[in-house]
């Protein structure tokens, strides 16, 4: 657990075999092409056991992302060699020197995935490869490298056997999992890493929801943006969250749990908090639409988006939904809100998977904004009676969780192989 | 320089002593604001000094950023203590858990600011209190601690007294200084970090242009967006940063050196790579006019801006030329362009000062764009005749290196006392 481990060690060895580059950002660049760099290896995986094995928490104790497992998996890379070995190692402190890239420069990007254990002991992932390929999406949009689908898997996989018996047992629970890439290179000069640190921390987790769904109240404004056209805001950066604190606490001491993201004059729905957003309500022509807005670059590329979207076109399709990818706006539901139109909302994400609305106050745009509360438009959003839930909400919610699970099976669930690591 | 060090333990230590929230983000905001907060004191100072002090480097093999000095600044702050006492060490490695918010979520802020040496072997810093400011605004706007001017700027003064055999004596070389502002909650929620770390280090660093001004080609794209209204681009976030690298590198490819980065349908011109950008032209009547964005929350607030605009009324005014802080567009440059009215452009910064523009670049917005190379519009920006420089450039560059370096006494340049530490 102290920081002059291994890890700390062959992270400073590693920066220091790559001096920092100056102003000019291409000799290292060019070079680097020019001799054949090794390809992530799951074979050369290298397994150092914890000696001090923490206690489990126990379920009903878990807290999101408070406690961890005994172990952590890493991979290193560098412009010079590519992918070091990959180290599955006690769960240590990370020792970088001040100059790190990542501390100035925010090169970083994550993802968040879960393990689950199914009734038979089994141990599932959830669709990884949507992960891996956002993975690699976000470390090259920052200069990183790509991230390899198939040995990342399997890396995961060796770690998942390794860390067993924190995944908890309860369905509901499982064992959050964050993969991260951070740019290692000791260096403040404005630059593409030299090298990269990839790790994979995991954490057990309860359910979102412990006593069933609370749904939210959400304040919608026109004067935050979270991403716009030619930014980032499709990626899974660091950078896309530290900026989104601030107005979430002063929507906090308003009463309201999450920002409703609007883009634009128009003010287009985007996003809720980290989650994607779906509306469900009766068209002025009385026709049933599932909505949620489309990938144009400014909305997260949600996974659970992705199972959402296609759960409704297999199951709410024949009900007589239409399930719609559009750009539609704030007042668009604020519309059919006061007609009597507006169904249902909830938000989606790993961590939830839904996450029912209840309430938004919309400042209604800038110039009513300008006014103040008496600008602020409410829109109730309607649950099933004496629930904290909508039925669409809910069912999405077993739908996902079944497959999840193994209940049902699914071409998105993955068994993890057994090994005696 | 291992990272089991005081710094680490401490580190550890502060980050253990405040449990990671769980969803809710309210109840450790609320409590922290029930007792009183130390302020940031500079009389508790302890200092640790280095036991093997590195050898200079010559001046002319200075890299920007490469080295770094013996020792480092570092002030802890937890959101139930407020600022520990402030430290200076030896330059060594952070120890974090890596769960720590810096590498998840980009709570990461900084500044550039230099020391300088002057004829009679003063240290001189350059408006420190701006850089003091701005550092607090950027660190409040990711919802950590304001940063006090006061205490901080005496503690930048010790730390340059303890170090002072790094700043380099030749004009034109200084002392970079790094200030920077991590988070360092343990925790992967998403939420405000419970504790927080300021630290310094320190680089020596020679002229940004060591054998004279080199003028820079630009690639202006109207499909990367750097910052916009409702956004963040106005603070010194390591997010801001990251993601303008892919671009950077694409440019360099085609031998442009930075960005010229543009702003909405009308292409209106904001940054350059990392600097604030001016032209200078003459309007369609014939008044000479030296022009620059205006601070409408998309523009860095530039330092080295400010004094440029300063510098500008204060000497070009008296010479018949308009100062002006106003929106501007590319089509405004390349008429200007075209019709024998541009006379000069150059970026401004903490590195280079002034940095001279000889060529841009535009892809011509959107529909230009889609033609590819047929759609690009070439400006070529006038420089003095057998020069890498216009003649404001030039200028500027002197009327601000004199202030720098206390040649012209100013109000902006501030001698650090000098003490036995």
């Amino acid at each position: 657990m102290v920081a002059s481990s291994a890890l700390g060690r062959t992270l400073l060895s590693a920066s220091r075999c790559h001096p920092t580059r100056g102003v000019s950002i291409l000799p290292r660049v060019y070079s680097s092409a020019a001799r054949q760099l090794a390809d992530m290896d799951a074979s050369r995986l290298t397994i150092t056991k914890s000696t001090t094995p923490k206690p489990l928490v126990a379920p009903q104790d878990l807290v999101f992302g408070k406690t961890f497992t005994d172990h952590m998996l890493s991979v290193e890379w560098t412009a010079t060699d590519g992918w070091l070995d990959p180290k599955i190692t006690p769960y240590q402190n990370l020792s970088l020197d001040p100059a790190t890239c990542v501390f100035h420069y925010a090169f970083e990007c994550f993802e968040g995935m879960k393990a689950y254990k199914d009734s038979k002991g089994q141990i599932r992932l959830f669709r990884p490869e949507k992960n891996m390929a956002r993975l690699s999406a976000s470390s090259q949009r920052l200069s990183m490298p790509a991230i390899p689908e198939k040995p990342m898997i399997q890396l995961i996989s060796k770690f998942l056997n390794v860390d067993e018996r924190f995944i908890p047992s309860e369905k509901g629970y499982s064992l959050y999992l964050r993969p991260t890439v951070i740019g290692t290179q000791r260096s403040i000069g404005v630059g593409p890493p030299g090298s990269a640190l990839l790790f994979v921390i995991a954490s057990p987790v309860g359910p979102y929801y412990p006593s069933g769904f609370k749904a939210v109240s959400l304040e919608a404004r026109s004067d935050i943006v979270r991403a716009w056209p030619g930014g980032v805001g499709d990626k899974k950066l660091g950078a896309n969250y530290a900026s989104c604190i601030a107005p979430q606490l002063e929507a906090a001491k308003k009463g309201f749990q999450q920002n409703l993201w609007l883009f634009g004059p128009e003010g287009y729905v985007t996003e809720v908090g980290t989650m994607n957003v779906f509306f469900a309500w009766l068209s002025r022509t009385g026709k049933k639409e599932f909505i949620t807005a489309p990938l144009d670059g400014t909305i997260l590329e949600g996974i659970t988006r992705d199972s959402v979207l296609e759960l409704a076109r297999e199951n709410l399709g024949p009900e007589g939904w239409d399930v719609i990818e559009r750009k539609y706006t704030i007042a668009e539901v604020k519309e059919a809100a006061d007609e009597g139109r507006l169904l249902e909302a909830f938000g989606s994400g790993t961590a939830a998977v839904v996450s029912p609305i209840k309430r938004i106050q919309w400042d209604g745009g800038m110039e009513r904004r300008a006014l103040g509360e008496k600008g602020a438009v409410e829109i109730n959003v309607p649950l099933s009676p004496g629930s904290e839930t909508g039925p669409i909400a809910q069912r999405m919610w077993n739908w996902i969780l079944e497959r999840q699970y193994g209940e049902i099976e699914s071409k998105w669930s993955v068994i993890v192989p057994r090994e005696n690591l």
